[in-house]
């Protein structure tokens, strides 16, 4: 695999290079990444790794449904793996050996084909999964529950795979260390009505494993927020994985004389959640009672 | 310290001894559990130690002002530590050797008998902290909180503190096995509006450490709920501590088709929350789209 | 239009007075119907308008992409209304004239007839909205939005619309009075982790106008649910239409005197909601403390 | 009564003057405002309505205990308001006239001099609440709670009471027209990740029942908050009372493709709320899903 450049450096390329390390980014669909290069305007005005995915994505919504029946079939059956990966791009077997199949029971494999089996008869396309961390127990239970929808249905949610698949190609092959990307966070304190001030907060990266650790130890200000800012700012930090807060809710209510159990309902409230995309805002807030709390992806 | 007895049996035994038994409950104040005893019709309705420590509450809050205040400056003054420790009822000893107070910073001790003389000054009992795990950063967020609050104020807060550290020592000198409390769940899908049906999740204890580890592995039904009724059930396992679900939100999504990122936002949750009553119905449900979720103290 | 039927009343109608009878509930496709009667089997485990309204769709969705598609086109175009409504069923009749597009400024029109064209364009089917009660705002919005989509998108949403079209003509045509749906209450107290005890509730009824007014009073118990069982119970009183709860915090908060603020910022607090089913259990509860409140569709 | 004056020119006014403008905010305790006056340094430093209230709290709070109590026995006791109403002060004549004691039944009024003695007799001071608005039901609720408290916590929850009714006389003599609060929203959509764009949202004023109505009809921009900044903005138009923003929800759900049903279970949302304070923020947003909804009081 060629070594990763910005967005910045690919588009500087010739349009044939250009088509050329774009061209495995949906699954055996070169088309893709050359009527992208063929629009000189459209591919002016791109900067970011965002932009350029929803300018390939766009070619593919617009494209017939034939060329995207073609676009789902052109990708490898989760099922056909044993002795078969050479058939598949590079990145299909690196997304297939990731996704824990081979640790499949026989009875399993056996629920497995036949749901498969099921599923490409009557949909008319593979059974398409965007495989991250998936395991065997994700691969199952979306198989189970899709094959019971309507093609049509499977039509929409299997080009939507696709297009997360191709999302991911890229995130692994250009490099995001210029993205403007960060995380910010704020906690309410619903019981009192108010910021949560001076609440101790720790951020772990908890994946990709190798950039895996403690990444900030925060404290709220008065008005609940950060202090100092962003707690991630720009590629180099604010990276694509699994990230977890862990807020000190048991020392803040204590620090307001808040009534609460003698092991309290609520003390550390670990926080787990994704960043997927190194372009966006994410607001990842905590709501909080010594009874209740809620969060949710805010922008 | 004498071996926990059920509730039952304490009792079951004649007043001198159970007097002699719960009368370090409240520090210094055996009077609590002399008029405990003395009331027999009272103490022949109380079946559970909820109902126990409900009693023995109830003569501390009817009794006088004085008594009160009496009451509150019978405990230690968490300052008064090295060397002094033979002063305190064994339970206290205890306490204070958990709170952590031993790895105070020279900075930090010098702030904490500051603010402890300020808040001995302006209430006139010493500051009390109910200490179960609390570290020094609870500890001084606790001081430098309450030092702000009224005396009158803080007569209450230190109050219900002092409730708090019998009920932790009731936990301890009392025999919970018989308990009747127990856990359930329930996970709602807020993005489809309807329950979460066949999501995984898993239990663990964390706490107390002697005890931890994976308790339960579970599948939710058609309704959102437990296969198989609650996730713990009496005393022998509806013990006091801290437990975590982890909602396995990503593999349910999968199933249903609905969309998630790449790398989800929300894909194993977990949810950590404390057991404080061993004689309670605890319902710690989820609330989750892909987006968002929720989760409180129920009932 | 011929006078409601229950489902048990219908169902013991000769096949052919079945098949008339609901032969439009799907647009101009009698087909629907006809294949229903045509499996006595499945036919024989309908009880309910639920189950009912299952059945037609599932024969909907397991027809071919083409029949499908001359489904969707055999839906009138909402465009086409002025002197042109002879042509419709009678109930698109009803519908299209409940919709409010009369209103339309000319401008507006403009734009409605410019976006529907698009529409039709790109995605080959005329745009179709279920429209109880919408308002031109809410035909503007949606065409707005959904031209944006794919065609393929749109296939899944238009086919959504027809079988809610199905559904709304069903609950006209059928007589539910025999369903046994019913709603229930839950209030929690966020801010003091318990029930909400003796909390004072009560139901509107909002539409069908001719039913509207205060249809209960209640009085939460000690777990914080409705004294005397659900609000509304049966097909007599649980009626498909818009309801609202109101809630009476302010006056709870007081009870407990918990701090609010002079104006509270939650005193009496209305929650409005629809039911579409009949045969459903709605759980719509109340999750509150002084500065915060959420709720949701449980069961 | 005088009429309002700003803070400003209430505080270029010579002492004497001040201190009998503001003597009757506390109920008989002229020395509160003479203390006032008396600080020059901190009055120099109030330019708002919530630092005078504020300054004039923390005297009550640092009195003695003594202080407190005469200042709690000074107020009236409910109870006795027939033919007696010439010994309140003005202020407290027309907020029992406002709690709507009169409307009470016979039965209601035993029940309400019963609490209300046992509760002087066990507190030693009069019951206190603070009545803007107060329906029996508040008081009657408020009364049966707070007479189960143990005395020292309804000291303390008389004291707020009694800075709350001080809060609200300030309200009624100072002229806010100058002060600089302001009111927003945000409405995120938590059943698609992300802000709802172009959601309508109109805003009525409930109270006071003269400056009741429409005061604003807004629409969402891309980042879901309103175009064209706050809601309400100083003193003039940002005025203590009860609002409700109306979130036209289906409308927004529609032009998403979503599916809702047929009778939506969210359609327009009406989110009821006070402001209490001119001087602050007030954010007060929606998160909303077709299926679920919560609010706050944000900053």
């Amino acid at each position: 695999m060629s070594a990763p450049v910005t967005v910045k450096d690919l588009l500087s390329k010739p349009s044939a290079e250009i088509a050329s390390f774009l061209g495995g980014i949906y699954e055996h669909s070169a088309w893709v990444a050359e009527a992208l290069v063929k629009d000189a305007e459209s591919l002016a005005s791109i900067e970011t790794i965002s932009q350029l995915a929803a300018a390939m994505k766009a070619i593919v919504n617009k494209s017939s449904k034939d060329q995207k029946l073609e676009l789902l079939c052109a990708h490898p059956d989760l099922c056909e793996k044993v002795g078969k990966l050479e058939m598949l791009t590079v990145e299909s077997q690196e997304e297939q050996s990731r996704s824990g199949l081979q640790s499949l029971t026989d009875a399993e494999l056996e629920r497995f084909n036949s749901l498969n089996g099921a599923y490409r008869d009557q949909c008319g396309f593979p059974f398409i999964l965007a495989v991250r961390n998936a395991t065997k127990h994700t691969v199952l239970a979306a198989l189970g529950g899709r094959v019971q929808h309507t093609p049509e249905q499977e039509f929409m949610v299997a080009l939507e795979q696709v297009h997360k698949i191709a999302w991911m190609r890229l995130l692994s092959k250009i490099d995001t260390s210029d993205a403007q990307g960060f995380l910010t966070c704020h906690v309410l304190d619903t019981g009192n009505g108010c910021p949560a001030e001076k609440m101790r907060i720790h951020l772990h990266r908890l994946s990709p494993p190798e950039m895996a650790g403690l990444v900030g130890e925060f404290v709220t200000n008065d008005d609940g927020r950060l202090e100092g800012g962003p707690a991630l700012k720009g590629g180099k930090e604010f990276t694509v994985g699994q990230y977890e807060w862990t807020f000190f809710c048991g020392e803040y209510f204590a620090s307001k004389g808040t009534f609460t159990s003698g092991q309290p309902f609520l003390d550390t409230i670990p926080l787990r959640f994704g960043i997927d995309n190194p372009d966006d805002h994410y607001h990842v807030p905590l709501l909080v009672s010594p009874w209740s709390f809620s969060t949710y992806r805010g922008s």
